[in-house]
């Protein structure tokens, strides 16, 4: 099984690169696990709805058919990270080839996407920097195995 | 006015003392932000409640009568980016001469720190190691420095 993570523009900061570097490799243990970084967009003119809408586009091109997807979105569902565990487990026994997690732009979503796809989790109440939520994201999805295996987290 | 952040231990990992100083220079546009890291605990056979104990003494070394103290604890009170900004604000025109967070070690608070300092907030319901919480902290300290301040956000 695949775990996918789609971001909006390259890891800008060497230094939250490096930080997902290490859960990263800290998940290979757990999951075949990749990260797809949708290059942004470079019009600087575009509206944000503009905005929104060509990167939801952008997404949908990376997604299959019979991908379970889940959004990560500021209005998403909350959990605890033992209840994300949970929701982590009952997407892996799906039984989807690839389970594939979205961050959006720095503006989010677009309506469509918003609509189209249900499954969205929130990792804060607080708005982040979008290239700070992939680390806490890697972060937890690596967390989540941890309590799944109950095996001990290296802090 | 100065803002303080108490953490419990060095920040151990380089990427993170770097990106909490590029949060760190910004915040010099608002307030006067210092750190303390208090050195952590040597012995490793205490056991985790001796340890919050130890931890909690040395955190109240570093606190004066009149500090207004907020503790970050994941039981404490969520707030979404711009509530927060209005928790800041109060504290803000509270009048006291110092604001002291303080981040908890890698088991969070003993029992008596808990019961003494009530005001108390939480930035996710997910759990995060006590490092990178420094780093979530700052980056919400700021945010919350210009949406106060309807100043543009600094991506």
């Amino acid at each position: 099984m695949n775990l996918i993570l789609i971001c909006i523009g390259k890891t800008e900061q060497k230094e939250i690169d490096s930080l997902i570097n290490i859960y990263k490799n800290r998940l290979i243990h757990y999951c075949d696990f990749s990260m797809i970084e949708i290059p942004k967009l470079k019009n600087k003119k575009t509206s944000i709805i503009e905005q929104k809408n060509k990167e939801g586009e952008l997404i949908e091109k990376h997604l299959k058919n019979d991908d379970l997807i889940v959004l990560l979105d500021e209005k998403g569902k909350k959990y605890s990270s033992k209840e994300f565990s949970f929701f982590l487990n009952k997407i892996l026994i799906s039984g989807s080839k690839r389970i594939v997690f979205v961050v959006g732009g720095p503006y989010g979503f677009s309506k469509h996407i918003l609509l189209k796809y249900k499954n969205q989790i929130s990792l804060s109440e607080m708005t982040f920097p979008h290239q700070l939520i992939r680390l806490f994201f890697i972060e937890q999805l690596y967390r989540g195995f941890t309590i799944l295996k109950n095996h001990p987290y290296h802090n």
